[in-house]
């Protein structure tokens, strides 16, 4: 597969006539078109509040509009009339013909309820509310926005916003947030702060990136929300990738299922704002988010196949270059060509990393290279040409030819001084520079194989670099970028090729049943583990012994040392009270059912004990930990990592979102360091992977459809090389542990 | 203090006269100019191998020396004599004036030994050596360096390379790297590539940095080294701060020692190629270097107060940063100033996984905020204006001010689209924004709290951001830049408080004595113990018994249960061989004194039995790891971090080139997993961090001061509120124990 590369071709620039006709018949919305169509690429627009001071949004709306070539019906609302901008202004919204697509509407908060309500009756499809004063103001704003939701549900009208920047479609030249100049290109972005659509413009400058395709400023999102524009954007054909901005979401779980969908159709990348606490204190203020566990959230967006960016400078980078190149095919490495020493060193150094793989050239395409670049190369991966370029660049595309036909290579990385030799070397040299970037057009079409160039001289802008860039080859000023781009063309290259054995990540439907039949709160350890057994999760040998007599018989059944346990409705830290005695034989069974019965009589008043449960002692194994919880944000996720004594010292724990599969359970116990004692570490069993990986798949499963499943402890878990067995079983369902109470109790939908 | 602005005038460009008379006497070298102040400011300059060809160094060289303005003598020598840019060409040598400062020498390799000899003769100082083929390039070119190092110790010149792509003084137009356009400014730089210098200059174009003083391309090192250069620059004082990239050192702790020294003038940033494998492998075949561990390397040059980077794009930032900035003065914390959530929110997350604190404003400052900023501003801190600058960006300068007189700030950052609001929302803003700039220049002075400023707009290079830099504030398009700057000013602010608790590193004093008075291999565990006990190590009590009666007579004094250990010189691995017996008390000392015998006399053919080491079994506690070892770059360095079973799978521990001081030792422990674990966790005892410091600065003291030592482990260590205890001592001697051996092996002077 050759990269993609995706050319917009940028609407002829038209001004509209001096006096346009606003009584001119709008292009009827066709029937197939959706609200949410009509909203992002918009057939007539009004502007409410239209303003004839330059320095308010309701003039600038209208003069960003013509400045972009918007050739379709424009309407300006304000009650005072006169024109703007060579417009006749109505003086009212119920003077706008019926039909029009979409409102901006630039008018204070407190009108804006009353505004959609006549917009509604006119037949306006959508509006953007720039205004803010909602929800992130404090609980007056929290009223206002409950306002506005009841106008939005009572009108059907669509809404982005409010306290949005607005939202742009650069191919149609529908510029609604009042930027100039927005390049026309594969990017489609959607963010959750005006400032950061600014910032990926200037990135994209600066980078000389591909240009962007469709905006769209969120802010609160009262309605229209991430999840529905990532699949509207995914199903464009003009979006190459969709790069993400957020600080909260509203219901995590749908927009996981959106973005897990989404990626296997086009690359997402996504920074999130909010991450750290300090962070997440400011967008708190910033957009009344909350944005949960950082580690739950960086866990399940990476199994949705989202790429995620930390560094908000690499989001129009990466967006740029997985917009415009192919992935790199699963199992292939990266070879990188240099014509320096120094670059090719840092260049292994940040892919390794990166955890990027360098391929290994076969002795042919060495030997090729030897015969090429002479005796001073360097002709292991990293590739250095040392010289041999420096009279005749055109010697680069024969290297990256024998580079490409290597069956290990997958993407050639170019670093150094590319494309600069004619202005550090010889003027002479330009034009076999710019031949050399025709050839390698032609090569990375020819062989699939996709092709990124770090360069030096990527800020003097040469000729040559364009023509790389113009084929859909990114060149970058910095090796950092390079690699960090390579990256995330390795993560989609891997993920597709194995896209479907991942999850939808879709929710899990409601339970039919009734819920679990149990009243909330922590379940006795019987009852947890039945329910778990339930699920196909053995727990190992036990017994409720509700007398002496039963305990005795089981341990000598067992024929091994036993854990005696009370159970108890009125106990809820076993240990704590004495309620636990281990290595418990037939001699110790009597003392030990006496130390229990004291213990607990003494610590807990008028505590009532249903019996022990009665278990062999586990057998030593690496002790891991595994529990299910149901995140704020993204609903049932499971939790696995290192167990014992130092757990919390060593906060081991991966995540993901339930239910999974197979293959994401084995991704998920390789981020860990427990994974690392599974060979046969030390003294400890070697521990066997896919056993595990089933296990915590039946965990997913319990974990995604226990009705009112609050929390899930399976610590520890002793695995060996016989298998897995839960040592301890808690389990708290919610206090109505109805079918409902599973769905991730932020949706609002 | 005020933030140091470093103003270097670049000297007006004067084209030598057409064509220099040769014979025109050299300015003499003062007698105070040592031989590496004549190489590094060059008062003339010989070229070796000058060329009429533009395609040769040889032009080149002559041509950048013109291009640059250097107004001192420059000769030419070349046989076929003539003229090159007007120069008359002297045909040898020996006709050069007596006391040139510098010769460039752009001849083959081969040639270079002789060249050498006969610049020796006419009295010259220094060389820059640009031919490779030398070490990097096998064991030929290794025969070759090894002639050029002969022709160097004979001759006293001191040589820059070979391997090199030069050095540049930007003050006097020395250009000897025939890069053109170097802009004249604050920024020293040594590379070990030439591609590194053109990345430099380029991503401090593109940043708008302050430009460059001095440039070293080491190359091979073949004379002039790392730590000489780096003392030098620092005491230039057009020298505001000093970039490294190196992928080798050839004596680590001499680099240390300078780099410890420099750093309290100066800051020093450092870019090490050759950190992962991979790059390791390639920096062996561009410049012979070997890194070592990174690991070690990073933990000795951060104590050293270098400030290292990982990204390439990140050394001209820094550096030039660093170079215009006050640091952060320590204890204080950095105030964000926003003009929009989403950029507030980034910074916030960003300042906090870079470890940065944001300052807690005082109430006085959240209310005086308030009041200019009104009712939608967020006050705490990141502070975001919330439209307040809209229409009168001067607004910007009083809340800074505000800021910066709350006591708690230590640096102010602007971050949004600050300096932009002319090019966002009218243009008539331009005035006020540019007053603003020179008003920010005035505060940052007036209340010596450094200011940092990110900006969308950067990009635009508006006039209000040149005001800004020109005056010493840098400002910067990427808040991730931006942040990782403001941690440097951190880490160098906190360095900088405490520097004269931290340890000069200068290599440790040869031992006077004649060594150990051991042979060379593992130590027998009395003899250890004795060691480590006569350097002021507490190891508890123990006795060395010949006999089954001295055995039990010491473990009935203990009145404990004790640990007996075989004390044989044929036994390397007492446990593996059956030589330790745990928990042995009175009753069962004769078995297992006799279980000892008996296993080691199986296990080990010829076992000579000297006797057992008696000693009481360790109170439980945390369980650490203590060691110390000869790294091969950077001399003695102690290792320190998590004990017990999983010390493999967790790879936690910290290091120190010894010996180190009180607080460094504190710094080490606070970098670990283990330090989690002493404020008492769960069923452990706290561990002071006080008396663990104390033995690790003793357990330094005598990794640099044990003649021959190779390796000493302390594994484990159990610490615990009483003290720290090693459990078990081992220490390996090379096999010459003599006073030499202590130095690091690569030293080559």
């Amino acid at each position: 597969m050759p990269p993609r590369t995706v050319h917009i071709a940028r609407p002829a620039t038209t001004t509209p006539a001096a006096s346009s006709d606003v009584v001119q018949t709008p292009a009827r919305a066709a029937p197939s078109r959706s609200a949410l169509d009509r909203l992002l690429d918009p057939r007539s627009i009004a502007v409410i509040g239209a303003s004839t001071d330059p320095g308010k949004r309701g003039y600038q709306a209208i003069r960003a509009l013509q400045d972009s070539g918007y050739r379709n019906p424009v309407y300006a609302v304000n009650p005072r009339g006169g024109t703007i901008l060579g417009l006749r202004v109505l003086t009212g919204i119920g003077e706008l013909p019926a039909g029009v697509d979409v409102a901006l509407i630039a008018l204070p908060g407190r009108a804006v309820p009353a505004a959609l309500r006549e917009l509604a009756a006119v037949g306006v499809a959508g509006a953007v509310v720039l205004a803010n004063g909602f929800r992130e103001a404090g609980p007056e704003g929290t009223r206002l926005q409950a306002e506005l939701t009841a106008a939005i549900t009572e009108t059907g009208i669509r809404v982005i916003g409010p306290n949005t920047s607005g939202m742009l479609n650069a191919a149609s030249g529908a510029n609604l947030v009042g930027v100039p100049d927005v390049p026309a290109g594969p990017i489609s972005a959607i963010t959750q702060s005006g400032n950061m659509l600014i910032s990926l413009l200037a990135d994209n400058r600066a980078l000389r990136g591909p240009g962007f395709h469709t905006y769209i400023g969120l802010g609160n999102q009262a309605d229209v929300r991430y999840d529905e524009c990532i699949t509207h954007l995914a199903g464009l054909p003009g979006t190459g990738a969709i790069a993400l901005h957020c600080e909260g979401l509203q219901d995590g779980r749908a927009f996981l299922a959106a973005a897990a969908e989404a990626t296997r159709h086009r690359p997402v990348v996504l920074l999130r704002g909010g991450r750290s606490e300090a962070g997440q204190r400011t967008a708190l203020s910033h957009t009344g988010s909350i944005a949960g566990s950082d580690a739950v959230a960086t866990a399940v967006l990476t199994q949705a196949g989202v790429e995620l960016v930390t560094r908000s400078d690499e989001l129009a980078l990466l967006a740029g270059v997985l917009a415009t190149t192919a992935p790199i095919p699963a199992g292939r490495g990266v070879a990188v060509l240099s014509d320096g020493g120094g670059h090719a060193t840092l260049a292994a150094d940040a892919l390794s990393a990166a955890g990027v793989e360098l391929a290994t050239l076969s002795a042919a395409t060495r030997s090729n290279l030897r015969a090429l670049l002479g005796p001073p190369a360097a002709i292991d991966n990293p590739v250095d040409v040392a010289g041999a370029t420096d009279t005749d660049p055109t010697v680069f595309a024969t290297a990256v030819e024998l580079l490409m036909t290597d069956p290990a290579v997958g993407l050639v990385l170019l670093v150094g001084i590319y494309g600069g030799y004619h202005l550090r070397f010889d003027t002479q040299l330009r034009d076999a520079e710019d031949a050399t970037a025709h050839r390698l057009l032609a090569l990375t079409r020819q062989h699939a194989i996709p092709l990124l160039v770090q360069s030096c001289y990527a800020v003097d802008q040469p000729t040559n670099h364009q023509i790389l860039r113009h084929g859909g080859v990114q060149v970058l000023s910095s090796i950092d970028h390079a690699v960090r781009a390579v990256a995330a063309l390795h993560h989609r290259g891997t993920w597709l090729a194995t896209a479907d054995q991942r999850s939808t990540l879709r929710p899990p439907a409601p339970p039919t049943g009734a819920g679990t039949g149990h009243r909330g709160g922590l379940l006795d350890e019987p009852t947890a583990r039945r329910l778990v057994e339930a699920a196909g999760l053995h727990t190992g040998p036990w017994t409720l012994a509700a007398t002496l007599d039963e305990a005795a018989a089981a341990v000598a059944d067992y024929g091994r040392a036993c854990a005696l346990k009370v159970v108890s409705p009125q106990v809820v830290h076993k240990s704590d009270v004495g309620g636990v005695q281990l290595h418990v034989t037939p001699d110790t069974v009597a003392a030990a059912w006496t130390a229990i019965a004291d213990c607990v009589t003494d610590n807990v008043a008028d505590a009532q004990i249903t019996g022990v449960v009665v278990a062999p002692m586990a057998r030593p194994g690496v002790e891991l930990l595994v529990g299910a919880t149901v995140d704020p944000i993204f609903g049932p996720v499971v939790a696995f990592g290192s167990g014992g004594v130092m757990v919390e010292a060593l906060r081991d724990v991966a995540f993901r979102a339930a239910p999974f599969t197979h293959l994401e359970a084995l991704e998920m116990i390789e981020e860990t360091i427990a994974a690392r004692m599974f060979d046969g570490y030390r003294h400890l069993p070697r521990v066997d992977r896919d056993t595990l990986a089933a296990f915590l798949v039946r965990v997913g499963h319990l974990a995604a459809h226990t009705p009112g499943l609050a929390e899930l402890d399976l610590n520890p878990v002793i695995a060996d090389d016989t298998g897995v067995l839960p040592v301890d079983v808690r389990i708290v369902l919610t206090d109505h542990s109805g079918p409902s109470t599973n769905q991730p109790p932020h949706s609002d939908r």
